[in-house]
């Protein structure tokens, strides 16, 4: 019998920060959870657009020219190809959407790289 | 300067039922409002799969082997191919994605079909 993702429950089963868990596939896209606290790194995605939506807490997407500050029940799509970096300065829970295979530090790789791995 | 979207704030800048309102798009996706009361019509959609997430109210999605109900901060993809008929016992408001230019009433058309316009 098909379920609802509920994302509180889903949020509920890791603690990991700046790790992205997958929880639903829409076509060629996953439907993303993350937990943040601190600064990422900055990067950009040269081949596509990336959807924040803020669940609890406060996120800053960083631009090169000024910052986006979300709050929960806020979204912002960056376009492809605009750096950003992402802060929290408390811990804040988001879901992401963008294209499978999509990488987390983008154009930056490095040390912050992780793979999507996903929450059934 | 770039600003957050508030989806709360989007939601109160309509009141129309059952008619699409975009938000935002993600490269050829739109991120999409609805406020739903009452039952829809049974229709496929059959090149694409369909995300619903509720932000208030309750969701039931009719298929044919069954209900999914959706409570606030619940989400369901409805897979491309299957038939579903949205219903909601009271006023629902829903965050829908999928890609530009998706019907409403997918393959079944008819009188409850409507275009999607752009909440500014």
């Amino acid at each position: 019998m098909a379920q609802p993702v509920n994302l509180a429950e889903k949020l509920s089963l890791f603690s990991e920060l700046w790790s992205q868990r997958k929880i639903a596939d829409l076509n060629d896209y996953e439907v993303k959870l993350a937990k943040l606290h601190g600064e990422f790194v900055w990067h950009t995605h040269e081949d596509t657009d990336e959807l924040f939506l803020v669940i609890s807490g406060r996120l800053t997407i960083q631009l090169r020219d000024g910052d986006v500050v979300l709050a929960p029940g806020e979204l912002f799509v960056v376009p492809r190809g605009v750096e950003h970096c992402p802060k929290a300065d408390e811990e804040t829970a988001i879901l992401l959407l963008e294209p499978t295979g999509t990488l987390n530090t983008g154009d930056a790789g490095g040390a912050r790289t992780r793979p999507v791995t996903t929450l059934d």
